[in-house]
């Protein structure tokens, strides 16, 4: 066993039946299943539950191992993290000793949850591209069937980046009673036209991959279109700096017949690894619903929010440049108009974006300073 | 005649045959060609030269009007004037009345210099990817072949805005003593590894499009992945603030099949308008060009410019994150431990970086005033 690796921390995903969804955008309801883990124990109280929301191309694995099937050699790696593996566990951020964490994944996706790989029960064959347009609210409302049939009817908090911290606000808004704590990260109440802009680029990348088909593309994946998608929207993931230090103007040594940087040798791979565990028509699915996701700015937003009960934390990032911190303090101002309780901080980094994924030493603290103290209104 | 449109402003772009030309990343040699304009008269002391340097998808029409063959009933328009039309005329920061002004199409592209499109005198069939590997320092040679043709041997100045800066710079490092002053608008001594993965992804999607056959593409261009390398570039060029401003969170109401939003309907036109102009081939070498020139930052960039003579202007936009301000002032930093004369000047402008091509009221005074002082060492 590697180092730093305890047995019983293996976890597994499970998927949970629950009937039929309506959805907002079709009359026709889709049958839901979510998949989900769970970590640490549930109290008797049934108190102490946190629920993680994960981001556009995460996963219901958020902590813990994964035990591989067939171990990789080369990597000398016998299992796999969770994509939140050191802010969750014991004695982490989000501390497995006192709370029971629940992460589901997002309807829509392609890791488990019902979206466009599921089969539809009326024809017997996947959806693909006539599966229903999906909402951030959709989402929610899947997320809130997955928790009612845990028998769980009260969550302490609900923590999450990027479109998981769209999730959290669209939470608070829809069940204000439902949650003491909300924790947002590098997220945004609405995607502003560059934002819309980003995402539009990729999905035009996809349909017009000569094996999009409409979305009907079966095992013919549009894997070129989905790759460029993944490579673009990857440099806004990251900052400057960082490809600045990692990459510099170094010359390519691997790839080098597509590419004569490395900056470019290292996109090309990350466009090629998400092409094998991402679904081009979820992409495209979810990538809609962050676009159409809108809880307004401004009065617009303070409006939005002013039943919200919850106390909140938001954290932005400093380098940041996808979901600027500026994004965050509209959220925190129209909390505060609204004499909800909120901390507000921005971490500097240097990791942009992926920083609330990343900088876990930065922000560790603050998150149990937030969990462990109560607010008294 | 449509307002504001006088006779006198109508040019034509001419063509220099200027024999063979000796290029970095080859051996051979190619047949030089040099499309190019001027504008006002050349003074008998052929002291008054002023050569302006476009960037990545320009051409040798900065200024004055071409007549259209087929007028375009819809636009109203009987003529197109050219990119920089604002900065350069009678009156205007590059004054005609005062200065001889030339402006000459970049080798490698395809806008009537030699470029990938151009016939192979060995095989009577254009080079395409057969083209030898171009260089800033190519461009600016051949550029000098033309100065040369024309009998000039003293630039009054060089002016250029992006990769234009770029030849600028180039000019300054490899003929110290040719030009009094050299202009220097929203550019950069090198591009970033960010700058690099930028090119890098629109790079990728013209190689991946099914009709690139490496390069051989003839009539058949690999139109899909050229718009996408252009619309994905076009959101660098223009700053948050304007898309936000422009098309904020509207909806589409036109190209409505493939995209649900008005910015992604703006987009699209530009990567459709784009291949109408553009050669894959040509893009690709430009880019090149582009990521491979490095004068290096820093103290590598002081000793880079250790023998400059020219007095220099250089001038960076606040909201163009494309060449961020940094960058400018990289290049200021390093003339100045030189000991060369720079004023350098940033605009507050929320036009991104195509502000250079736009903010002409906020930066003509700014280029008057340094065209029309003597800077006394």
């Amino acid at each position: 066993m590697p180092e730093n690796e305890s047995i019983d921390e293996y976890v597994e995903t499970k998927i949970a039946r629950l009937g039929d969804l309506k959805v907002e955008g079709s009359d026709e309801v889709i049958p839901l299943e979510i998949a989900y883990e769970t970590y640490g124990t549930l109290n008797n109280e049934k108190s102490n539950v946190i629920l993680i929301c994960h981001a556009l191309s995460g996963d219901a694995h958020a902590a813990g191992l994964h035990k591989l099937q067939n171990p990789t050699q080369d990597k000398k790696l016998n299992s796999v993290k969770g994509w939140w593996y050191s802010y969750i566990g014991k004695g982490k951020a989000f501390n497995t000793d006192k709370y029971f964490i629940i992460c589901s994944n997002v309807i829509g996706g392609c890791m488990g949850s019902t979206g466009p790989k599921t089969k539809n029960p009326k024809t017997g064959k996947p959806y693909q591209s006539s599966f229903p347009f999906i909402t951030i609210k959709d989402m929610v409302n899947a997320q809130k069937r997955l928790i009612d049939s845990l028998g769980i009817s009260k969550l302490f908090c609900i923590a999450g980046g990027s479109m998981g911290g769209m999730q959290v606000l669209q939470w608070a808004v829809a069940f204000p009673e439902f949650s003491e704590k909300c924790i947002v990260l590098a997220s945004t109440s609405e995607h502003s036209a560059q934002q819309i802009a980003f995402n539009e680029v990729g999905r035009q990348a996809i349909i017009s991959d000569p094996n999009w088909n409409n979305g009907e593309y079966g095992e013919n994946v549009p894997r070129t279109g989905l790759a460029l998608a993944r490579m673009y929207a990857h440099i806004t993931y990251v900052s400057e700096a960082f490809l600045k230090e990692r990459f510099g103007r170094k010359l390519a040594t691997k790839n080098i017949l597509n590419t004569d940087f490395d900056v470019g040798s290292y996109l090309l791979d990350k466009g090629e690894s998400f092409v094998d565990r991402f679904d081009a028509n979820s992409y495209i699915y979810v990538t809609h619903a962050l676009d159409h996701f809108s809880l307004g700015t401004g009065s617009s937003l303070t409006k939005n929010l002013k039943d919200v009960k919850s106390e909140f934390l938001v954290i932005a990032y400093s380098t940041d440049w996808l979901y600027p911190p500026y994004q965050s303090r509209e959220i925190v101002k129209s909390l505060q108009v609204n004499m909800v309780p909120v901390t507000f901080c921005e971490i500097n980094s240097d990791r942009g974006h992926d920083s609330f994924l990343i900088e876990n030493e930065k922000q560790t603290d603050v998150i149990k300073h937030f969990l462990g103290s109560k607010y008294v209104r």
